[in-house]
């Protein structure tokens, strides 16, 4: 899970000049994909284009244009890109370095906002992570992503094509709210795999917790980490947006960005809350190897107080002393047994009461 | 309790576009039930109604009415009352969606409250929580719970009724207050529930903490939490709600709308105290289990330390050397028991005076 | 101590409606006990009256008048001056339901002061609270007590008397500030008790820590946090209250209000590092116990390492087979004693050495 | 050190009227000691008096005076400047009142500034504090000190008698930044000796830690508890004269003031960076303990698991049955040493992989 | 590591008047050297002087000029800097004083920024820092380091003289935003070293915690200590600069100010992500030490458990009573046999269902 630090691939840019875009990460796919969708309340294409420059012509139109571009290692179309639409160099490089932090730019004639896309993903038992660039400008959003993250952005293509929600009615504004607004809800996916793993391990903690219930604990520690670092800066760039005095921004779509808003701070209380809950299972951990460990004393200390004592005293008969009176008497060894019996019965009864037993 | 977190039921709306008003959330109520009462300083009427459309009559007039809707599954419903009274699509969305932050909106025509209602269930031995949405327009409150709340508005209704305390001269924001004031003083009852459970712990600290001891702290703790994730957002939505600047608030109410903001304050005190009692109880308990397993060591430790030295007193002269003199003595035997009971005795005295008796 | 949150009582008021005067708490004091002073810079005048009507009269001359009650019980008295001085009907509520948190509210024509007071109870070994309501008005000030705690006023009372300070000279602002700092000046004396129950507790810590020891510890730490929660509102009253803008408080007052919040701070500060010594304590005494722990066990190596060995020897010829050489020696036994003398020599030289004796 | 927090000085106080000039903490000079220095560019007179008024003429010159008051216990000439330096008696009261919190006062014709100098007493192996209170009037500042601390303020004076720096040239702001500066940088030797005791600790850690270091690391947590609660006031202090928009603060003296504020953030950071070291040297001293725990329960399981098994093979053939046919075997006795040998280096094979040797 | 914190350098300036430039720090550098790089958008020139007047002439030019100082040591040429660039004496300090705190300071005609530049010492296994301190005028800057870092600016001056990057068309602002940035990229590089220390101790944890893992625990906790402490001033300083109202900053270089502090809030996420990354880690270690001892304490346990009773038997029948009766039957020793392969059988079956084995 380290690797989504992406620290790594970071310094691999130390020397260079700033606003050089070049491709920072993991190349999740294999070729470059563009798609423009343009609608109005009436009217609607989707398309999809090999040139970049196709797609040049939406940007005067009236109308709403999206334009998505899968796959980030394509440096020249994220370039053309920047051109046409005036980006500043250092919106460019920040598309193409993956590992940047969420964070929302205000460049006037464009809003540029970074956001982490998080998947569970189940092969490999781990959360991943997937940057999505977006720029909103005045009729026009254009989103980047690392891979064809098909699923989040496929049921928004869907809504729009059927003019299923308002989002027909809608200017760009409410689309690029609509793109956040579908990340966020993936944390709930997110949310809702801790969960499970929160109960299963209540439950190992109840029935019988061994040496592995810490190395869950510990899993699901990490996990709360990476969750919050992802989280808490998304929160900061919902919250500007939701504040901004920007044009690009109408009145009417702030309600829906302090809707969203609202999910990351649900999203956050849940995180905190659970960093709470495995803290306390930690401690209630930690606090079942300690009682296990007075269990398995008293059992060592049960059995050496018993025996010990026996011992000695089959010790005692078993010296070869010339004169030892006791050992010729008739009923020497029996008496012996009753000692013992006596003995054992009266520690037996000192430990049940003290309840080690 | 993890069930309180409602992280699950939110994600079956992960794709549905924003403003889908889909019920989320167990049900919790048969049948919707539908309350309107109505009044101003002299007039009084109370009526239960099948259809919300006989409510719609009261917007315009200037008595208060309060429309009370109990059951939140049929959202044909909801959907009617938001035509009518012209409220957000959202505000829809957030009613029906239990498992909301608390949270505050203000639309100008009419301000949106989303409250957690706690109750203590006494036979689950759980806290559980209750999504209360209150809006507050021109002369008229609507209410929304999940279930026929009963006792917590009843008393209320009451009051309206029999015109007791002020509530009849003041306008809808004083209802709006009481409804909140209400909901607000049921946390208390929580809390006393949670002095209950904190003295019972600190009975069987000092008695006898058992393995016990640590289910019961981490359950209190885990309480703690939850409560803790319902009252500070509460305190922000009251907070929010004494400092507005709308016009459906009368500066009249401002000073109870402070008062039950004081409520909130003291519960979160009085929770964070709460927290910082279980944490010192836990330390308590930890410590206890190291005295405790000190104690049992100690046990083991004389035992051994008496009767390893007598065994091998004893393991001497059970040699079968031929030539051994103490054998041949007639006071040997009586020799070694001599110097059993000063090793004992020794051994005892030491120990007494390390305080390990 | 649990008692001082005060949760229980508070519950009984779930169901009133809002400003209902219905006393909460315990009944401290047996009968109201109503005083009226009457100063200015010449003259003087006290009276201890049967009827709160007689104090009405002073409320339009423009010498200064404070009036005490002592009790808090009989709820017609306080509705009477209600009335008299037109506090607002949640202010009677909240001086007669003890168990409110410090605060201060400006009603424009008269600011209202709620305080806890402190005391250190010797037999009950315990920190006790009490409420004291502050109203300050033009020209009067009334003061709320739940019983006649009369250490704290009484020297306020003479230095009226006698004409000590600058009292006389100043106006009824200055009376509500040396009633507050009355109050806050008693919180040192809580604080002196707890100084020297740490210097206790080091002292235990350096020669003997018990299992008396964590008991006293947390002791230490709940009335820190029973203190810690008292103080926090009270210094946001006091620095309220010095910030304030009403004409209430002379600017000639403000240094006097910066003092006292000083103090307040003081208090704070002071808590803040007894928390953080006894949590350093709490460390000390763990470790101690493990250290503890570490000792027993060595004893208990100790001991084993010798014996068990030595114990193996005697058993090797305490057994019976027919051809053991050894037996036959003459010089057989004499040997066995070197080489027991040896190995426990040797084992002794090796742990004094690991420096476990 | 707990002398250091003062309470107990400060309760003596607690029924005096406000504005009551007592000197409260211990008496630490003999006699008081009064130096007058008169300076500006060009002239420079130092006069020790006996007489306060003998400074009193140098209130009016355009020069620079600094009056310097070493002991505090003499309270009439405290009063005398009070009242001819028109201080107000809460200020007197301050300066004599040793045990007060850093703090900065605005009273308009003078600034109120008292700070806390310390000093590691190597004798008694402690950090001790004393009161340094400062007025900063319009070309004069008086200082008081609660003994002759001459080290810190002697190379001062010499800096004005020699001229050097450019203390000449400027005004009284200037002196007064002098002093709090000289203050400021004496926290830097209390930090050089707290960075000695950590490198000792972290030598104790690595080379031998015993039950002393536990008790070391205590001590230096509480001297960083003491230091912490002394210098986060003082920053407040210093930033509060650094912003300040007092007539009494010229505009190219507040670089000097912006750098002492410097000072004192550096020392909170290092305070902070102690802390959590502390903080990490206790945790891995706590791991050393149930290190060595482990370790002396390897040795005794080592030698019971290798013993244990060796005494009852030689108990089996110690008993007395009549019928035991290895007894009457020629090789029994040899056979019986072999077994030993074989399960002993059976043992020692498997503990020494398992690394517990 | 302890050296970095730099408290004892500090101390020997303790009695200096302030202003003084005196070099405090190990001196690094053996000779100074000047380099001096002046360029516009068409031309270049680079020099490396003896003589820091040749530097002057460049300071009326309007091309942007880069005096670059490697070598704190001769405070001569950084009094003469200051008299020509007309600095500050306290910059000269500062910049001479190593152990500075990172700061900004704006002094109207030039601002003053001191960084704290890290890299990895591979021999000393060590994050070293070193103080870089840059004032930017109008159309020049002056960097001073500590010693010739050559790697951190060596690209710089590449991309200077290439003219790569837009540097070239840029103002000295934009010069010192690249200084800037060059330090905090080099954070990363401490970044990735620390990602790989934590990825090797979560083997270690995984595959065999020893008493190794608790010292590389408080290795890594240190140096994020460290790091911390380093790099929260660090933000602040690039946050002012990029909020900063000076003329010497251009609108149009604020984008890559906000640029570089993303990045400084990226390292502060990534060192707090590390820091509670080692708590987890050093949680899991120390229930790893716990889990230990429980396991070493089975194993005495079972073995103390089975021989025991099994040695009590054996000394039974080593007693040397005259009858009994068992010692005479043929088949006694085989029935002892029977009786001590049923009980160790037992006790084997009883542990390895309760998981002991």
């Amino acid at each position: 899970m380290l690797g989504n630090i992406q620290v790594k691939d970071r310094t691999d840019k130390v020397n260079m000049p700033p606003g050089t875009i070049m491709h920072i990460g993991e190349k999740k796919a294999e070729t470059v994909k563009i798609t423009i969708i343009d609608y109005d309340e009436n009217n609607f294409q989707e398309r999809q284009v090999q040139n970049i420059e196709e797609s040049f012509q939406f940007k005067q139109t009236p109308t709403v244009t999206w334009i998505n571009i899968d796959g980030l290692h394509d440096v020249s179309i994220i370039e053309k890109i920047g051109q046409h639409f005036e980006l500043h160099p250092l919106v460019l490089e920040d598309i193409v370095t993956t590992g940047q932090r969420p964070k929302i730019e205000d460049y006037e004639t464009y809003i540029f906002i970074v956001l982490k896309m998080l998947s569970y993903n189940m092969e490999l038992n781990a959360i991943q992570s997937e940057q999505v660039s977006v720029v909103l400008g005045k009729n026009y959003v254009i989103s980047f992503q690392e891979s064809a993250g098909g699923d989040v952005f496929d049921t928004m293509r869907d809504r729009i094509r059927t003019s299923k929600g308002k989002i027909r009615k809608m200017a760009a504004d409410y689309l690029a709210y609509s793109l956040i607004d579908a990340v966020v809800d993936h944390y709930f996916l997110i949310l809702e795999r801790l969960t499970e793993q929160i109960e299963d391990l209540e439950d190992e903690l109840v029935e019988a917790s061994s040496n592995e219930t810490g190395t869950h604990i510990r899993a699901l520690k990490r996990e709360l980490i990476f969750l919050r670092k992802s989280v808490w800066p998304l929160r900061e760039v919902v919250g500007a947006l939701a504040r901004t005095e920007s044009d690009l921004v109408a009145k009417s779509t702030e309600p829906y960005l302090r809707d969203v808003y609202d999910h990351t701070v649900q999203v956050i209380d849940t995180v905190e809350t659970f960093r709470d809950m495995a803290s306390v299972m930690l401690e209630c951990y930690l606090s079942s190897i300690s009682n296990r460990l007075n269990a398995i004393m008293k059992v060592l200390t049960v059995i050496a107080t018993i025996f010990m004592p026996l011992t000695f005293i089959t010790g005692i008969y078993g010296m070869n002393f010339k004169f030892m009176p006791e050992l010729e008497w008739q009923y020497g060894y029996f008496f012996v047994w009753v000692v013992i019996t006596v003995i054992t019965g009266g520690m037996l009864f000192y430990f049940s009461r003290k309840k080690w037993l």
